[in-house]
């Protein structure tokens, strides 16, 4: 019944968020001798990387940039160059970070791959993510891989029509309500949220929109084939009005 | 007889290394209060830059990271804040720069995508790529478009596969022997080198595969639709053994 199940990456099958905390907790360091608090300098970096997003968009190389950015404006320039080097390097060691499974995950990706085909659907830097899939070693698994800019109703409509997909037929994994839940439930699909032990503000989310039982929350994604399944069976007895 | 006309973008179907010459003459100026001479300073940032590939790729971005660290490293870190923010400021607008194309190309693209499957093939940063190819106004005329990391053969190479295309009836028309020629004459496909005025030096190639007269070079992208036909005519003939 379920035509494509596909997953985000960063966050749902491998930890990323983490690397960008680890980032931000050292920028607060190094910023922390010019005077401001960690809560004025991490709302400084938060509110520069939205503004930077339209020039930028999202992963690593923008995050860095506006780190830079944001030490410009809190230390007013004064930020010594040894500490904007520093966080260029802080950067560069985001673009090398080890990739690390989330539990269970590789179990359930090569289960569910033995009956349906799989997509991976995520944002960010185009190397930087390709990076990730290969060192993941899932990338076997996924008859599709797609990468792309941002995750709006249009850019899955647009993966919908390249690919052919109802997407009454098609189910979405992800931690972020934002990108991998509303954009979905809205089209029609199927949307399950499995969520990250951090969330970057930016892809929280307070409203929902209408899913009609088509919207599921795990706990584990190892939780994820027993759903399927029975979103399976009660697609096909309600198909057969139960009989 | 081609089964498919791939072209490249940046600098084959619009203008892009202008900007990063431009951007690079104002880094140069910003610079110079600092001592080093001109060509001191762009030998530093075109190190920096091949020094930063494998971690922030190609594109804007990466760039923009570059002419920050290059001005730290040209000023042993002594650079001021406002003209950190300058850098950063180059690059967004280089972000939103004006799509120009070059003369003759919607009219050649028209006339070859009434004929052919056409395909774009292009490097660089993913939402900035997307920009440019919605600002072109030429995207309705490609079937197929392909934003890539890096253009190795081994990644023309995957775009082979995943589209079923035989290399002997492939056609690649760039600016770039490095990008778009060698990688491809070396996969047994036929390619055509349009140089553009302004070459990035790590773009440049000394020496180019073998090529059985499956290469070619023309000044202007408008020379293509004649010798495409001459292509197809003589593949055509020869198949025939000229009869």
């Amino acid at each position: 019944m379920l035509e494509i199940i596909a997953f985000d990456a960063d966050d749902t099958l491998w930890h990323s968020e983490t690397y960008y905390a680890e980032a931000q907790a050292r920028f607060v360091e190094i910023l922390s001798p010019y005077g401001e608090t960690s809560e004025q300098a991490l709302a400084v970096l938060h509110r520069v990387e939205i503004e930077n997003l339209p020039y930028f968009g999202y992963g690593f190389k923008g995050f860095t940039l506006s780190m830079v950015q944001a030490a410009l404006s809190i230390t007013a320039g004064a930020v010594r160059g040894e500490h904007i080097q520093e966080l260029i390097d802080l950067g560069k060691t985001m673009s090398g970070h080890a990739v690390l499974l989330l539990d269970g995950v590789h179990e359930t990706v090569a289960q569910l791959a033995r009956h349906h085909p799989l997509m991976l659907i995520t944002k960010g830097d185009l190397l930087d993510q390709e990076r990730k899939i290969s060192d993941s070693g899932l990338g076997d698994y996924f008859q599709y891989i797609e990468i792309v800019s941002d995750k709006t109703p249009a850019s899955y409509q647009r993966l919908f029509q390249r690919h052919d997909i109802n997407p009454a037929r098609f189910l979405m994994i992800g931690n972020s309500l934002r990108s991998d839940i509303a954009p979905v439930l809205s089209l029609g699909g199927y949307a399950v949220h499995v969520p990250y032990h951090l969330t970057w503000a930016h892809e929280a989310l307070t409203d929902l929109p209408a899913a009609d039982g088509r919207f599921f929350q795990l706990e584990s994604i190892t939780d994820l084939p027993r759903l399927i399944g029975k979103i399976e069976k009660e697609g096909a007895s309600g198909n057969e009005e139960r009989k």
